[in-house]
């Protein structure tokens, strides 16, 4: 592995000379990023000690362009977004950040003050949630920009929050806003007018302070991406519970209750937003965390004994079918 | 993160239902391979606690179709070829294996039975290995399969071999032999006629027991994986030192000797041998070590006084040019 220039392979006679100009620049533009353990990123890999008396939190995901990004999006909003849909899992766990790792396969070509701009923006989101690049490869490729990032955090031993320990009669909350994500992508895309929305598409904000801080206050936790309505049945059936969800309390930002799609809202994916279980003797002890962390949480729900389904009821008390809920299943 | 079926978030309402048939059917491949601290691949991250007083050693490979592998290699070698040149970085750190994720970016329409048989690959390595799946990734994309694995193994704190610590009066050691990655390309692409090269390309052996052999032993280490005469280079250019090496002294297979391809066995790649350096007092030590773990070892040239960089010496004493020989500099 390296995150220096490597040639490809089938090339059969390989070399730096075979580089476009822009791949001998990377060493350049990454080495800045490079922490301790990192070995300035000229060694096969990385080597760290861990925090003594920590576990290890780990995860990875991949995003394609054209796929989980815009290909004309900002480069640095596209490396800070990678980063946080990494970071966003560690909140999920409540985990704290300690490094990552990642590969590029950029297409022939890539300017090369566009991979200036994505490696300022990993910078800037190392600088805000205090985390170093470990390693990673760099590779050239015939298709769309591919990205990957591993991401690795810490966590006392016992406490990761898991999906499967919600109980009946414990309450379904969620962090911040949802649907920004989705109606953000339409945003991006042009096909409605907000700014603001696009933003909250482009630049996910993981939920790292509260997911620490409801370590011991949630019984099951996840980050929502996949869509609330979808993401709600994996908490159902990793944790054995139905769950109920009063649509009315779904929290919406103003930009999003302008736009009049609660389908959209509820079913689309990238919101980021933790979406948990608490106990209802442990809800004084969320409310507080969340006044502390400055971070809005709202009870969308309750898990009841069932089989695992998330059921999405209306003011009048209506259960509300989506033409595409995913997983969950509409009685 | 989840390497169960996520929906791709550009079709706005995301939704399980979004997806081909055979990317449902993924995670039915990628549970099997899930080992302890992956949490059955169903939370957000994999939690695991570090072996007491090991450090961990980490590095991350992607590997792309067209770039890295041949796009009809069996799927089964692929897996294998992803996973073993991750596996040839911990080698040449000196650590033993761990755990490792992977993000997986197939083309719309692989059939289930390519994935299975990509799973089944992964399944015999972490065998013979010993290692499991921690987590990933599974993604789609419109462009060709890209493939990323990140790699963790655990080493005694201060003993990884790194690449900075020859000499001058070291001798330059190479493992197996070398070229025949690079002629095992010419075989797979069907213009040298030869099912033993072949093989060498499409499955590297990674030297997992003698890179930890090699520790206390070796000074520099590495992996040649971009051909022997660049990744000298890279251990003149940590080390500080110049290298010379004697031509006739590269260990050539049978296969590798009878093309008469010299120039392409110095400077091709996909060896993943290791590389390293050992001072002349722990020689016998080496030689030992190589016994014990029936793993052939040659020296090929040694390191001198001087700036960094690379000569090859034929058996006349000239200095050998290469067309493409990377970073290397022939006086």
């Amino acid at each position: 592995m390296s995150l220096l220039p490597a040639s490809p392979p089938l090339a059969g006679e390989s070399g730096a000379g075979d580089l476009p100009a822009e791949f001998r620049l990377i060493g350049a533009h990454f080495r800045p990023l490079a922490g301790p353990g990192a070995l300035d990123l000229t060694d096969d890999a990385a080597v760290f000690t861990p925090p003594p008396g920590r576990d290890i939190v780990i995860a990875a995901d991949a995003m394609v362009a054209g796929v989980h990004f815009l290909p004309n999006d900002p480069p640095d909003l596209i490396a800070r977004k990678l980063l946080r849909t990494n970071l966003s899992d560690l909140a999920a766990m409540g985990a704290a950040p300690l490094g990552y790792l990642m590969t590029t396969s950029f297409p022939r070509g890539t300017p090369d003050r566009w991979i200036a701009a994505f490696a300022r923006g990993l910078a800037a989101d190392q600088a805000e949630f205090g985390l170093t690049l470990l390693g990673g490869d760099t590779t050239s490729t015939p298709g769309p920009l591919s990205l990957s990032l591993t991401i690795l955090g810490t966590i006392a031993p016992g406490t990761a929050l898991r999906r499967n320990g919600a109980r009946p009669g414990d309450g379904l909350w969620v962090s911040g806003t949802i649907g920004d994500g989705a109606l953000g992508l339409l945003a991006a895309r042009g096909e409605i007018d907000d700014a603001w929305l696009a933003d909250r598409y482009r630049l996910p904000q993981p939920r790292l302070a509260l997911g620490q801080a409801l370590v011991g206050i949630a019984s099951a936790c996840m980050d929502v991406s996949d869509g609330l309505v979808q993401d709600a049945g994996h908490l159902a059936r990793e944790s054995g519970c139905a769950i109920e969800i009063e649509a009315a309390r779904v929290p919406l930002s103003p930009a999003a209750r302008a736009q009049n799609r609660l389908d959209l809202c509820l079913t689309g994916g990238d919101d980021y937003e933790l979406l948990f279980s608490v106990p209802i003797e442990k809800e004084n002890s969320l409310i507080a965390a969340s006044r502390a962390k400055c971070i809005p949480v709202s009870r969308i729900g309750s898990f009841l004994p069932g089989a695992p389904h998330v059921t999405v009821r209306a003011p009048d008390g209506a259960a509300l079918a989506f033409p595409r809920g995913g997983w969950s299943h509409i009685p």
